[in-house]
Formats: C-alpha cells, structure tokens, sequence
C-alpha cells in the first residue's frame, strides 16, 4: 500500500466542507441533459493563467494543488481545450490518496479526461501523459471531443486504453458559430455517461464559458488566486464585455452565493454564475 | 453631533486589527527620506480598475468602503493621477466616524490629497468636489505635483484653501523617462510634511509602481477584490513582465507576509512586495 500511494496528496476535512455546497451531489440523477459543470483555474491577480501562450505557468501553493486534486476526485470528468493539452502535457489524473492507483482500487475516483480539439490537432502517442497514465492504471484514457474523421490509428491507440473521439457537429448560430456549441458538448457528455465535469481551462475555454449566453450552463466556478502579477502579455481570463440596451458597458459577470477561503499564500474563491 | 458627522461610516475594530502590520507606524519619525508608501485600490477579477478608461466603477461592497475611509484615517496623504481626478471628481477625504468634519475636531484625521498632474489637465474650480469638501471643512485642499508653472488664478484659489502647487523636475533616466520619477515625487511628498501616503490610483499610476524598479519604494500593498468579472477594455492593473538573464518571462511581482481577509462579498489582500 505504501507502494502504490507514492506520490499522493492529502487534503483535510475541514477545507472540503467549505468546497460542499458548489459540488456535484453525490448521488446525481440518471436522467440528466447535461453534466453538473463546475469552472475551476487558477489565476494571478492579473487573471493571467499561464506567462505566456503555449506555456505553463505554475501559480498556486501545495494546498491549491491538492484541493485540485480532491476536487478531481468529485468529479465524473475533467475538460480542457486542445490548447492546453498541447502546452502543458497535463496528467488529469486525480492524485488524492485512496482514489483508485493511489492506495484505492481499480480506477475509482479517476475523473474521466475530455479533451476539446475540433481539428485534431493534439498529436498524442502512447508515452504522452494521460495516456501513459492510463496505461499503468494510474488514470483514465481520454475522450477527444472533435469535429473531423479521427486516423483509424490514433483510434486504436486511445480504444485500447479505454477512451474514444465523440464527432461533433460545428455550431451554425450563437456566440460560437463555425465552432463547437458548449450546449452540443455537455449533451455530449451527458449521453456519454458523464454527469459532472468540471472545466480546468485554458483562457479560450474558461472565457467562452463565462459568457452570459452560457452562464445558464454553470453550476458553480472555483477559482484559485495566487497574489502574484505574472504581467502584460500572458494568457487572460477576461470574458467579453456586456453592453446595456442604451449602449453603456456593463460587467461580463457576477459571482453570487460568494465565499472566500484562504489557502495557504492563495485564496480560493467559490461562487455561482 | 448627530448633525456633524452625517454620512459617517464606521469601521469594525476587528476589521481594523488584521490591517495593522500593514499600516504606518503611529508614532513616525520625523527625519524621513521618503514617506511610509501603500498601494491600495480596488479591483474586479480581471484586475480591472474601471469598466472603460475615463469612466468610474463602484466595485467594492459597503464594508470595502468603510475601509478605505478607516485607511485615510491613518494616513498623512492619498495621492492619485491626474486621469483619475478627471475621471471620477473624487472626494479624497476621510468619511470615517469621529474625524475632523464627521464628529471630531478641526480637520483632524483628514489626510492631504496630491494629485500628479504634470502638464497641468486638471481644470478646478471652488465647486470641485475635493476643493468645495475643503471649503465647508470637510477635507483638506490638495497639493498638486507638476511640472510646469500653474496660471496665477489657480495658484490664488488652492492656497485660499490651503492647498498649494508643488513643481517637480522632468526625469531624464529610469524607466519613467520624460515623466516625474517617483523618487522625486515621494521626497517631494516627505519635504512638504507627508510621513506616509496611501497611492489609490489610477491604472497608470499602479502599474508604474508595481515595477521591480520601484518596489523598494512600497512599504505595503492593500488590494480589494471583488466577485466580478468586469471583461475586455477596462483599465487594467498587469505592470509589465520581468525577463530573466536568459530571456525567459518571470512574474512581474509577487506579495510576501500575505493575508487574505474576507470583507462582505470581497477580499481583502494584504502583502508587501
Ligand atoms: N492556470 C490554470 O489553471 C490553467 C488551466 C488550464 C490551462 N492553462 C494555460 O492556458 C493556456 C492554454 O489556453 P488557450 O486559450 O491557449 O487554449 P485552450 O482554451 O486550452 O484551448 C483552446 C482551443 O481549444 C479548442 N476549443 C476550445 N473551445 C472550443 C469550442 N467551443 N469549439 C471548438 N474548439 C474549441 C480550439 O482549438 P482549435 O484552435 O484547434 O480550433 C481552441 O483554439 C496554456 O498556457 C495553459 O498552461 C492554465
Ligand atoms: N478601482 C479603483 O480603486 C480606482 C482607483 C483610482 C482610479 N480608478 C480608475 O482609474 C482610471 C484612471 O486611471 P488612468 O490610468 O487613466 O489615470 P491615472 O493613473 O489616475 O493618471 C495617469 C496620469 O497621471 C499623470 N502621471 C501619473 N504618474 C506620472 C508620473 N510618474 N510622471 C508624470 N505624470 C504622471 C499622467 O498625466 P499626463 O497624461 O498629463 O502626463 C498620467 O497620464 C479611472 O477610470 C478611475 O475611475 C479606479
């Protein structure tokens, strides 16, 4: 048992209760349209993720990381845009101690990975993280959600590690016309056995959810704040402005139901939409 | 009394502790080079000051503005921009219980506002809200730093005030070149009297002074936050990226001695660069 929880994060009692209410529940509805879906990142004080395009920016302290961890534990799925899956090689697994390859059994508490990449452009191989974790157990093997004929190789390849592409069609209204309709996505998910995700980023993918048109798909958002500046020209969180019916700028969102939880150097915000 | 300190704000005792470590020393010494220098505004998740340039957002919640005024209380000065004197006409005094025009003596606990204006944009007259609050004496007249010669007329009202003009020389090194260096504006502050200041804005101002340049000038950094995504366009506080040796981006700044203090439906950051 020592053994096969090397690595394993801790993360206490005290800070999951206060996680409870913006969390799916814990015995959800069969029935269901679409997941529970919960925004979690972590930002700069600028609302930067990342220093710059392409790269990976470590912001938050141990706790953060391992309320991370806990929170993948408590979700059916984690998604991320192709973006992300590109610059940051991301594992996706969940690393608390005694989810299933860390001291628990089989693949318990291993969120399911989705990747968003409509034009196939993450060119993954066996060794590449997720999948090499798959491999040994240790997570699951991701679902790619795109929007074009997948090689009859990579299909292979994800197939025998359990996971699978899932075509989309591309949105021909709304705020993301030419691209995939999040409606389309967490329907996706839900028909997909998926009844909670939570969205890890990166900015495309965090700002478009953010929009008003979308709020209506958002249970609950957690987000993680380091008191750093990264600085002018890093990846920003900043959805588009809402303008008034008499032309004047409003805010692009509030959080309401707010609570704040300092974590270590950072504090974790917790709201709904 | 009941009369004398309407619109008086009150400021909890408990409230008033965490910021302690954070504020001048009661008992300043009277040599100063420089005077005890916080950083203190408020933001919106996306580190916006503001929804669009020249435009003033109310962000924070009732208790995030009580604080401000317990802050001015302890302070000998607010300064701010010029752009921000235009943009918002703001008061500067201090609007908390029992200081000078709001329950107290003479214009006791009222600090001094500065205005950096070095060409001179700001057009006051007597019905300017920080000028007109001076008058009933509820405030103190501003001193305004700047760098050309003011017309006789505006020089005649301020100092009927008893505010006054202070003029700086232009700086021909650093990275505010052909501007006012800080060093200069602060040394000016402790010739004229001021043993600590509070920078409120706006946007310009804080990102000049949150370069690595400048951070042996700040003694403190006081930030609220508020749930609020204000979105694209707005006036931003990100100062410019440091570059390591080897040409990679490092964070611009990052806070130490941290403290994160829930205030309403805000945060309330503390922290020294
Ligand atoms: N701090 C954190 O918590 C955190 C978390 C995650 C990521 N990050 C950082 O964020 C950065 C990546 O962000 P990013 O904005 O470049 O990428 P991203 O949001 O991860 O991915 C964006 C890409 O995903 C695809 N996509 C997303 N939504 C789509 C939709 N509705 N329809 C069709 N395609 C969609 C598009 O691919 P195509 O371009 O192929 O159309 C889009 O360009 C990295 O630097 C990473 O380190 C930070
Ligand atoms: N949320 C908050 O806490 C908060 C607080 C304050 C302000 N604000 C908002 O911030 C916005 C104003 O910000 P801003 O960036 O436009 O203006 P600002 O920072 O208030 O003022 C900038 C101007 O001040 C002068 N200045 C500042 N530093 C100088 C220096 N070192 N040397 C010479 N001149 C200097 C320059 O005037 P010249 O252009 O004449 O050279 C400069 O353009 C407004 O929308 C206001 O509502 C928000």
């Amino acid at each position: 048992m020592a053994n096969v929880s090397r690595g394993a994060l801790q993360f206490a009692n005290s800070d999951r209760e206060i996680l409870k209410a913006y969390l799916p529940p814990k015995d959800g509805n069969d029935e269901i349209q679409r997941p529970f879906t919960t925004l979690t990142f972590a930002t700069s004080l600028d609302s930067s993720l990342a220093l710059s395009p392409g790269t990976q920016t470590v912001l938050s302290g141990p706790q953060s990381k391992a309320m991370t961890h806990y929170l993948r534990s408590r979700y059916d799925a984690i998604l991320i845009g192709v973006g992300t899956a590109i610059a940051d090689n991301p594992s996706l697994n969940c690393r608390i101690e005694g989810v299933g390859g860390y001291g628990g059994n089989g693949l318990e508490g291993q969120p399911r990975p989705i990747v968003v990449d409509p034009y196939l452009r993450w060119d993954f191989s066996r060794s590449t993280k997720v999948l090499s974790l798959a491999d040994e157990g240790k997570g699951r093997a991701p679902f790619i959600f795109c929007a074009k004929e997948p090689q009859e190789e990579k299909v292979k390849l994800l197939e025998s590690l359990g996971g699978k592409f899932v075509i989309l069609g591309i949105s021909d209204t709304g705020p993301l016309k030419g691209r995939l309709d999040w409606v389309d996505i967490l329907q996706g998910l839900a028909w997909h056995g998926i009844k909670s995700v939570m969205v890890e980023g990166g900015g495309t993918v965090i700002n478009d959810l953010l929009r008003p048109h979308y709020a209506s798909l958002i249970d609950s958002v957690i987000v993680t704040i380091a008191p750093t500046w990264l600085g002018q020209g890093g990846v920003v969180v900043s959805p588009p402005r809402r303008v008034s019916a008499e032309g004047n700028y409003l805010a692009a969102a509030r959080l309401k139901e707010v609570k704040w939880h300092p974590l270590g150097e950072d504090v974790v915000l917790c709201g709904k939409l």
